[in-house]
């Protein structure tokens, strides 16, 4: 067997689903030749501090660094801070780790000096030793805007604050229009042998990097070498509100929703052994179907479907 | 015997050599009739954040949260957050502790929206529970900026990073003729019934405050009232570097030196009895002298240095 070029992948990727997929690539072919496009509608400024958590979420886990209880911040993490933070009479929801914020501190202090965003993703993912490029989807901040009947809010206030209880009306990403792709992107996009869309919540992970100006033109453009892996499984969210989200949306919470969402730019739809039943109603959108084991709960499970992905 | 009124005292303090005055002042007296003036040349702005070392010390301190092992920091302070830092390739020679770096933050998002260095000191004080008025000597910063042998250096950078081992030919207070007096201070000292000038290095903690435009004057339109303990015992300090940078700049190091330094403004200079010797030198430069034991290493020792001050 002769050496095989490397397979490029570009990846678009939310934070603890996407991960879970991402990890698998990782450990599955030459990670220099993994791209990461990583949503940043969930930043938020907080206590002056500009947090970035799918970002960190992507390059926490591929550093091997993330708290595998939860998905998300350090592993063996403290919050010596924020208990102090609280004593200010500061809002404490959003959760913000002793180690953790030595990356929002270095990250802020970097844009304060002029630096973009996609700059502190490279300076942290290179202190952090992953071989794989992270790239914001943008380096404009267009934070994701939940309307919600409680009036408008950001989207970590929905998430955590409001534990996604409020229902929401419609979803819009601030200043959209008025931003670009960060540098790199498009290229990513345009350049790689495979694209995948990670298991991660389409209305507000993979929606923004959709939205970004470009980006779904350019999907479309390589509409044959893009592979989107289902987040719904029989009719739940893998992880997070995806499903409850879908639902109070009107799209309704199930494979083929989603593959409705992605139709224009996807060829291959991924969807789970239990969905089996949706492939002619998928197919009927114009995409190809692929049956794969979609729950990731081991290492194991995420190497293999990473090898499937990368054989299709 | 009839209630007295209260006697309301102000100090101008340092950090930690000041602080041990402080706390027992803050138990010999009605907390909330004494008034702090912080030194705030120390204050330096490292990975973005604004950093009030003195305030600091003075607040956890009389808020009784101070690390009583190092004099600065917080009781049980873990430091995650600067070691992940180092990983970022920052220099972490100042050291940050996860509590304390709420402190940091919090300041540094009040001066971000707009808020006085004074309005910080405050907010933060109220919080820590800290009865007694903590100014800082300016709202503006006023670096202190030591000229040695190898280059201009801020103060910190002498202090921990270089650990005082650079020779000094002189300090300066950069920016203070254009800098005011932060808002109470002036009056502070113009409406105390005893100002006490702490024991703190009188070149960087207690000079600074006397460089801000109009304090000295003020001082010496009160020089009776002023109280001064002398930082140096046996022609060592109590505290720091005091002696040696004392020595370096041709000063001496011994209470007549220092006593030197304020005796235009000050009506009572205290000593130890070590350096009862010097009590006709101290004299002769038109201040009364009183001898007290002003080693403390107690709390009694604080209370009944504080008490004999209040009685003088």
């Amino acid at each position: 067997m002769t050496p095989a070029r490397k397979l490029t992948v570009t990846a678009l990727a939310g934070g603890i689903g996407a991960s879970k997929l991402l990890l698998g690539l990782y450990g599955a072919m030459d990670p220099h030749a993994l791209t990461v496009i990583v949503n940043t509608g969930d930043d938020i400024v907080l206590h002056g501090l500009k947090i970035s958590p799918d970002l960190d979420i992507v390059t926490y886990t591929l550093a091997g660094v993330v708290n595998p209880a939860t998905g998300w911040g350090m592993r063996g993490e403290t919050f010596h801070f924020l208990k102090r933070l609280g004593i200010y009479g500061r809002e404490i929801w959003f959760n913000l780790g002793d180690r953790d914020l030595a990356t929002h501190i270095h990250r802020t202090d970097l844009l304060a000096h002029g630096k973009t965003l996609s700059q502190a993703a490279e300076s942290i993912r290179h202190a952090l030793g992953v071989k794989s490029r992270i790239l914001p989807m943008s380096d404009q901040p267009i934070p994701t805007i939940m309307e919600t009947r409680d009036g408008n809010m950001h989207f970590q206030e929905y998430l955590i604050k409001h534990r996604t209880e409020p229902g929401i009306r419609g979803i819009h990403f601030s200043g959209i229009k008025q931003a670009h792709a960060a540098p790199g992107v498009l290229e990513a996009i345009c350049d790689a042998d495979r694209v995948i869309i990670c298991p991660s919540n389409p209305l507000i992970s993979i929606g923004p990097i959709l939205a970004v100006p470009r980006v779904r033109e350019q999907l479309r453009a390589r509409k044959e070498s893009v592979i989107a892996v289902c987040p719904i499984v029989g009719g739940k969210s893998l992880k997070g509100p995806s499903d409850k989200m879908l639902i109070q949306l009107g799209c309704g919470s199930s494979a083929s929703a989603v593959a409705k969402l992605y139709a224009d730019f996807t060829g291959t739809f991924v969807i789970d052994r239990r969905d089996s039943s949706q492939e002619p109603a998928i197919r009927a959108l114009g995409m190809k179907v692929a049956i794969l084991p979609t729950v990731m709960k081991t290492y194991a499970d995420k190497r293999r479907l990473a090898r499937a992905l990368l054989a299709l």
